[in-house]
């Protein structure tokens, strides 16, 4: 959407909004209910998207219902959604079973059609954006602090599959969709001058790989490894590379060589066996690993300098790993694991990402071929994010 | 041994040392040469002890040499040897394939009884202890630094099982034996102010588990879990009591309660499912685990709060543990491994010991004893380490 187009859309919507009234829907089809001089939205928003109908996961369209815009909601008309390798895993039931049908979708871009009453961050028109989260306590120190992926209370609400009261459909249902109604904080705000199918990726490759980059505070000239160059890792290497770090990107693909490079990587590195890893062994300052499967990670990890940090970001099925103590010993490394980001966090990477024009490698598809992009992310020949044109839901 | 057995005991050996030799031997049936005014240690050194004969376990008398004493080396008389979990896991193959006849042992405690002539920090009748090495490439930035245990050359050289040209017998060949030969430098100074008896165990126990609680350089009243209460937990929960932490001690023994509450422990607690970790989510600075064999650690690492660190020092059959990422990414845990300590740290954590009268809890055995005490530990029957009587080679 070119900024020409934002500015008659935001005129439109100016035009057509109700004054006084604490609730503004652009779309008068879309229905809400004036009492007592507040805005009460009566009825469900009617939605369409694709949805997984059991574990087999085959994506089919599907109609269904979202909560009514409240007070401190937005409703996004969803323009972009990215495809993430969490959305099949989920699905498919890899790291437990789910409810059905379930819309997918935790990279969403759009344009605010409403907001409720109290809303103070959007208002119609904005560019907005959704990522891994929908909603969370709000009062515990977790969330109070910027880090409500980690609320302490009862946990994140995810984006798709978390069973809320408030979701017709008894769960909250994710991005592959023609439109979402969210808390308007866990909206992101989506700065005019990225475009939105550029955004939709960062709301959760971005931040997912951005966050746990950030906290090691590496310095200008510090050797960051990236393992996996698919959707996640593709934007590590971009972020990396940007923050001054020298990368060294990983993969089993040797048709990406050219595109690593590309993207900044000081080496691209075709790992057939753990021998390929040797020359590497104790150089980096730091290593994140995004590949979605269980895999041999300890030559991997050896590859990190005494002291220094693995990351595991890419969740393998039932979460799984093998670790071997015999290299943790003599590594002396320290593994972890790093979930998304806060939503602070992920504006931060938004609005970077936006002012230096990092923009993920994409290709848009339509809702229809949702199922052969799966396919393919899941053997790899992903370059390096499909992104689904929400008019086509 | 007693102070006054000690002095007689040097007194005698003064006597008879030969004046002007750079080799010292106490006991005049060992073998050595005088050639050109040095001393050249001709003859191998005999020695009796036990070892597994194959992958069976079994450990069995066995007569055999070790390399002559020289010019940087020392002679001990071994009077005790713990016994260490690490031994039954390599005499048995769970860590690798072995050579055989192998001698186990590497809590190592006795006299000197020969010195090379290069030797400056040993005299004959002195105390000394042999822990998990006994030779490295003292070149490397880590052997230079105190990390011997790290020799980037070729790696630490085993007190046992490590092939070793000097080694008659292929393979160095460790504590379960009446004597032994090393070079001074990975021998430990046993103060006079602490029985061999309870220094042996600080050579492997001891360090191994002092090692990393001193790397998180935790504070008075911080609070320490401990998991697995053998030989290394409860040297564990002793260092770090008296180290002025908060010592949570988790075990699978309702059986060692009283003697955990008697190590100083503020909690000690049975383990019987994960259920029963659920109270200390979050709650421990460091956690140190020391079981040999692998187990669900996710909910035990989940005790550790955010950003702390969880360090396994046990290592199971083949090194392989299993992670759950799900958990790290939640409970953004450091996961870590540790080996053992090098030299000069070893030496502290013994001075420190001796000075604090910090003893391991100990059952003397005879060297007949072994075969049944292995069964034991394996069982969880020991209380805390078994020590051979080495007269009873
Ligand atoms: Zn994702
Ligand atoms: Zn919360
Ligand atoms: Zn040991
Ligand atoms: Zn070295």
């Amino acid at each position: 959407m070119s900024n020409d187009n934002n500015r008659s859309r935001r005129k439109f919507i100016q035009q057509t909004a109700i004054a006084g009234a604490g609730f503004v829907l652009a779309r008068p089809l879309q229905i809400f209910a004036l009492t007592n001089n507040k805005t009460v939205m009566s009825k469900n928003i009617k939605s369409r998207g694709y949805a997984g109908k059991d574990v087999a996961g085959q994506m089919v369209p599907w109609n269904f219902e979202r909560r009514p815009v409240g007070d401190n909601d937005v409703l996004i008309e969803i323009k972009y959604s990215g495809i993430c390798h969490s959305d099949i895993h989920t699905i498919k039931g890899h790291w437990g079973q789910q409810k059905y049908p379930q819309v997918a979708g935790h990279e969403i871009a759009g344009i605010i059609t409403a907001v409720g009453k109290n809303v103070t961050k959007f208002k119609v028109g904005d560019q907005a954006g959704v990522g891994c989260m929908v909603n969370s306590c709000m009062q515990c120190d977790s969330c109070k602090s910027g880090e409500e992926h980690h609320c302490e209370t009862g946990g994140m609400v995810g984006t798709y599959g978390t069973p809320e009261a408030s979701s017709p459909s008894g769960i909250t249902q994710g991005g592959y969709s023609n439109n979402i109604v969210v808390t308007e904080h866990f909206a992101i705000k989506i700065p005019k001058n990225i475009e939105l199918k550029y955004a939709a990726p960062l709301l959760c490759a971005g931040i997912t790989t951005y966050s746990p980059m950030m906290k090691v505070n590496f310095k200008k000239g510090d050797k960051i490894g990236v393992i996996g160059i698919g959707g996640l890792g593709h934007m590590a290497v971009k972020l990396a590379v940007f923050k001054g770090a020298e990368v060294y990107a990983f993969t089993t693909s040797p048709s990406k060589i050219k595109d690593i490079k590309g993207f900044g990587a000081k080496e691209a590195i075709v790992i057939k066996s753990a021998e390929d890893l040797k020359p590497y062994k104790g150089k980096l300052d730091f290593m994140i690993s995004t590949v979605p499967y269980a895999y041999e990670m300890s030559p991997y990890i050896d590859c990190v300098k005494k002291y220094g940090y693995f990351t595991q970001v890419g969740q393998p099925i039932n979460g799984e790993l093998t670790i071997n103590n015999f290299n943790m010993i003599f590594n002396r490394v320290n593994f972890n694991g790093s979930l998304i980001g806060g939503i602070p966090e992920t504006q931060e990477v938004m609005d970077y990402c936006a002012e230096n024009k990092i923009y993920p490698q994409i290709e848009i598809i339509n809702a229809s071929q949702i199922n052969d992009a799966w396919d393919k992310v899941v053997n790899k020949e992903a370059r390096y994010r499909y992104v689904i044109d929400a008019s086509t839901f």
